[in-house]
Parts: structure tokens; C-alpha cells; sequence
């Protein structure tokens, strides 16, 4: 179980998928109840009938979060929201959370009562029950650990890696939102900053600024399966940005991909605002992340199912693996579709 | 769902338990499968026929851990062994774990790896599963969170509150250890910041070093309770002292206890050291916390069936919940049992 001398790496040399992938290497499997352990949205645990999916996210203040604009209960409901999506991108049905939280004596109780009323509020949404947790101090920031479990029938989990050729690539509603909500709150500190008397302007601007601030995580798309009776045959929830999110399922399913830059869905707003921000409205799609959208692959022949949902669209094929990852760009040109991730944003 | 008017309130004014109470009070359990929520050891989840326990606990440089002393590979181990502790104090089977990492850049890989050897160390010895997790960036010191997952069947599981009168409360191994352990090392650390030159003198110690810094968790226990054919009324682990978590029983229970100071289980090498501290070793067991033993309340007609069991001391008896907290000092004198915690300990 010796790691390779590779002591002094430094972290930043990885990345965060490469330190995963590193620090999972000997990882070993022993228990019969696990069914699916690190590598996708969420694990699986066998429990007989129903299986249990299980998965958990930290936010940490000042990577994640920002408390100068971000208001608490806003958090508490978004820490909660992006632990469910990864469970509906599961196929299954979010049902308990746990959450730790580490506060330093700075916040008062009636700003831990804000966070939580979030986070109840997202847990009535979806019908999911706060069943424990831990709460301790901080020396420095606040960090909130929630660790979502939910239920599904063995056949109805979806994973990562089913993905067929000749499977169409879906996403549901739009991209980009949450990333250029981001920008115009990141805008609007600064003016505040430079002259404390300014209001901030967020005229017009709601849609993203909900997208950033107050994402929701597609319960309904999950239903919207049931109803139509489609089983996607692989699925991921966008956090990273769509990019990243389509090369997961492409390398996990051992295919290839064709995606076609026309397709994306964007929202006009996020359109507009990325280029008043000078950005390409595509790149803010593919690498935006924070959109909680649902990125699933379909056999071909549910398409008539799927065509005239107005949640989802067919944004690219999947092909043999030899032919690689591919954007087809608005102009007809093809380039190689890389994960980015924000850092490629903020250059 | 709001809350009081209690905004300004100090968190110190309210304690952890405190906080968790007021936090908690609009959490409402929807779900059928929610069989227990907050306060117990661990949530308990119904699926059909077993019920799966689940657990969570954040460790945070600098409040519960100093990497001046402790080494991470340490870190590692007893980050996992709080977790599976608390499993165990279900009687239930630890089968899962989902993992946290929050990491500033100053780390570099090799300590992460060590971080990790530690904790897949602690898997392998406990026949759990390392499922998941998210690794993140931090911004000052390193945070780890862990969530476990357990199973056992419906009727073996055991909460904090079926204590009844007439019991008889036991306790597992030693007390006192870990705290004792923690005691040297900030010695030795204060003695090393005045002179860097001298090496540390920790000879002879190793016991509670190893209690403070390599703790166990008591999955021997949960067996032999298999073996001798005995259900514990109720139980909890000692993370916090025993006075804490007596108490946590005797509320939740319902009942009063009279607690045998005497009858206390104290190592000897805890018990001089705790002397040599100018501290009363009695008061190290009641208040210190971290020994991770098993306190729990058995019916009296099983007490043939553990009597001869080195590793069981029974320390007192469950009485009528109007007789109070009680403890019967040495002299013979009864004192009300309080949870001090860490702080009676340091002023």
C-alpha cells in the first residue's frame, strides 16, 4: 500500500482529478454491499431490494463561497442542492442528509439559524430529511460538509460509464447561467470596493443571479424520466462545466464524442451578459460549472420520447472511441473538446 | 420554520449540545424510512431488512488536531476510527465510508499520501469500504470530514435511550488514557518552543500516547456481545468523557443514575501520570474524552453473562429518573454528576 516516492509533488502538479485518481490508487474493495465506490456522481451500496446511493460535498469560505454577497441562506440552500443533484444524477431519490458545519465565534446564532433555515427549506423541496451531522469551531472561515443518501431500484440506477455509441447526448435547460451570474456578483465587489456609497447594479439580472445564487437540482427531470419511461443509459450532473462533465462520461464509457456547438443551450441573458462581459458564450457553457443541469446519453431509439421535451436537448452523438472528443464549432470547423474548467475563464 | 428573535446571541452562551438543540428544533422527519434522526451516535435508516446507520464527523486543524505532534498517517487512522466508533456504539457493522479533504497548498503530496496510508489502514482493519469523497482547496489549515456507513439488523440496533431502571451501567477498557496522552504532548510541545535542542521525553508513556494518538474502536466489543448472547439496553461511545455521555444516556433514557467512583476503570500509567499533572485521575476519566470505549446499560439478569469479562467494568446502576445524577466519591459522599468537557480540565 506504499504510494511511489513522489513526496514533493506539488499539489497543484495534479490537479483535483489527478490527486483523486492518485490517492484512490489503492483503494480496495472488500465489502459484498458495495456496488459502485469513488468515480462516479455518488456511491452505491447494496441493501437487498433498494439500493442506497450515497455522496458528499465541502464548501470552505473563500474558495467556494463568498459572504460578502452570498447571503446565508442562500448557502444553507445551495450546500444542500448541489449534494442532491449528484444524487438524481444518479437516477435516484434523494432521502436523508448529514451535515457538519465548523463556525468561528465571529458568526452569531442568528447567522447559523439563516444557514440552516436554507438548507431546511432545500430539504422540504425535495422531501429529504437533516437526520445528524457534527458542528464544531473553526479557527478561520466557515466550512459546510453535507453527505447526501437517497434510494433507488437496482435497475434504475444510472452510472457514468453506459454510455453506447450511437447514443445521443442530452442536457437539460440551459448553460453558462450560473458562471456569469458569478461574474456580475465578482463585478459588482469590486465597484463596491472601490466606492462603498455605489449600489450594486443587478437591474435585469435575476435569472443568472438565481442560477448562481439559488440553483436547483432537476428532481423533476428524474420524474420526467419515470413518466416517459426512458432509462438514459449513462448520466453526470454539470457542476465543473459541460465539458469536463461530457469527457467523464466519454472516458468512463470508453466512447468517443461529436458535440455540436449550435446545440448548447444558452440562455439570452447569459448570451448577452457573457458578451458584455467580452466572454464567448460557448466557453462560459462548456466551462462555466455551477449550472446543476442533468447530462445523460439516450439509445437513439427513445429520441421520439425525448424530441419534443422543451427541458432537454440533443446537443451532440456519441461515436467509437477511436474517433476521440470533438466539438463541431458554429463555422463547421472541429476542435478537441478539453476540460478547462474555470481556470481557462479566469486567464 | 423561523426561529426566535435570538440573533445576537453568543455561541459560546449555548455550548455544542446547546447549539445543536436550538438548530435542530424545526427539523421535521418526512421520510418514511427515517427510522432515527439527530441524537444518537448515528442516524438509523430503514431498508427493509437491514437498516443501514450513518455517521459524520469533521476534524479541523488547530481545534482538533495540532501537526506539530501528530503525525498524518495518525491523523489518518483516528479520523477514521471517530466515525466507526460511533457505528459500533449502534451495534451496528461499519461497511462504508465517504471522505472530505480540504487541503491548503503547502501541503505536498506526500503528506496527503500519508493522510491517506493512515486512513485505508484503519479500512483494511476494520473491513470497510473507502466509497467516495470530495478533496477541495482550503485557505488556511487542513479539514477533514468522514462520513460512515453501517448496517445491522432492525432488532440489534442499539440507541442511547432504552436505558431502564435497575440496569447496570458498564464501560469498556480504560479512561482517562487519551486525555493523559494529549497532556504530554502539549508538554513536551511547550518544552520544545522554549528549546528547540531538547529531544522529547515521552519514555515510558506509550500507552496513553498510543490512546491519544492511535485510538481503536471497539469492534471486539460488538462481537463479544454476539458471542456471550447479550443486547445492551443502550449505548454510546465515550468520545467527550464519561460523565457527557452517562448523562446523554440517563436524559435520553429518562432515568437516574448513582456512578461508582471506585468503580471507575483507570490505567495505572493514566492514573500517576494524572498525579504527576497535579491533576485528580477521576476527574481526567469523568471529563477528558477521546478514550472511544463503550458505555452501555445491560439488564440485570445479564450480569452472570458479563462479570467474568476483563474488558467490561460495571461502574453503576440505572435508577428511578427522580433520583438524579449521582456520584458516590471514594469517601463515600455523593455528588451530582455534571458534564464539565475539556474546559473543567483546562481552567
Amino acid at each position: 500500500m506504499d504510494f511511489d516516492n513522489t513526496s514533493d509533488t506539488e499539489l497543484s502538479e495534479l490537479g483535483e482529478f489527478g490527486l483523486i485518481k492518485h490517492l484512490t490508487q489503492y483503494v480496495e474493495l472488500n465489502q459484498s454491499s458495495t456496488i459502485k465506490g469513488v468515480g462516479d456522481d455518488a456511491a452505491v451500496i447494496n441493501n437487498g431490494d433498494l439500493e442506497t446511493v450515497i455522496t458528499t460535498d465541502m464548501l470552505i469560505e473563500g474558495v467556494h463561497f463568498d459572504l460578502t454577497y452570498v447571503p446565508l441562506k442562500h448557502l444553507g440552500y445551495k450546500s444542500v442542492i448541489v449534494n442532491l443533484s449528484d444524487i438524481y444524477a444518479m437516477n435516484a431519490e434523494p432521502r436523508q442528509i448529514v451535515v457538519s458545519i465548523a463556525i468561528s465565534n465571529r458568526f452569531k446564532l442568528g447567522a447559523l439559524e439563516e444557514l440552516y433555515q436554507g438548507m431546511l427549506l432545500a430539504c422540504k423541496k425535495h422531501n429529504v430529511d437533516l437526520v445528524g451531522g457534527d458542528t464544531t469551531s473553526s479557527i478561520s472561515g466557515l466550512v459546510i460538509n453535507i453527505t447526501a443518501i437517497g434510494a433507488a431500484k437496482k435497475e434504475n440506477i444510472v452510472y457514468r460509464n453506459g454510455a453506447k455509441e450511437g447514443n445521443l447526448l442530452c442536457v437539460s435547460g440551459d448553460l453558462g447561467g450560473a458562471y456569469m451570474g458569478l461574474q456580475i456578483l465578482e463585478r459588482e465587489k469590486a465597484v463596491f470596493k472601490e466606492n462603498p456609497n455605489l449600489q450594486p447594479d443587478l437591474e435585469g439580472k435575476d435569472y443568472i443571479l438565481e442560477r448562481q445564487l439559488k440553483p436547483e437540482a432537476r428532481q423533476d427531470i428524474i420524474n420526467l424520466f419515470k413518466k416517459i419511461n426512458v432509462q438514459p443509459t449513462s448520466m453526470i450532473d454539470v457542476s465543473d462545466g459541460l465539458s469536463s462533465e461530457t469527457l467523464h462520461i466519454c472516458s468512463q464509457s470508453k466512447v468517443g464524442i461529436d458535440l455540436y456547438e449550435e446545440k448548447i443551450p444558452i440562455d439570452p441573458l447569459t448570451f448577452n451578459t457573457a458578451l458584455e462581459f467580452n466572454l464567448d458564450p460557448t466557453l462560459c457553457a462548456l466551462s462555466g460549472g455551477e449550472d446543476y443541469e442533468l447530462l445523460f446519453t439516450i439509445d437513439i431509439n427513445d429520441y421520439e420520447k425525448v424530441k419534443n421535451i422543451r427541458e432537454f436537448t440533443v446537443i451532440g452523438h456519441i461515436t467509437n472511441e477511436s474517433k476521440g472528443y470533438n466539438m463541431i464549432a458554429k463555422a463547421g470547423t472541429v476542435h478537441e473538446l478539453k476540460a478547462q474548467g474555470w481556470n481557462a475563464l479566469n486567464k
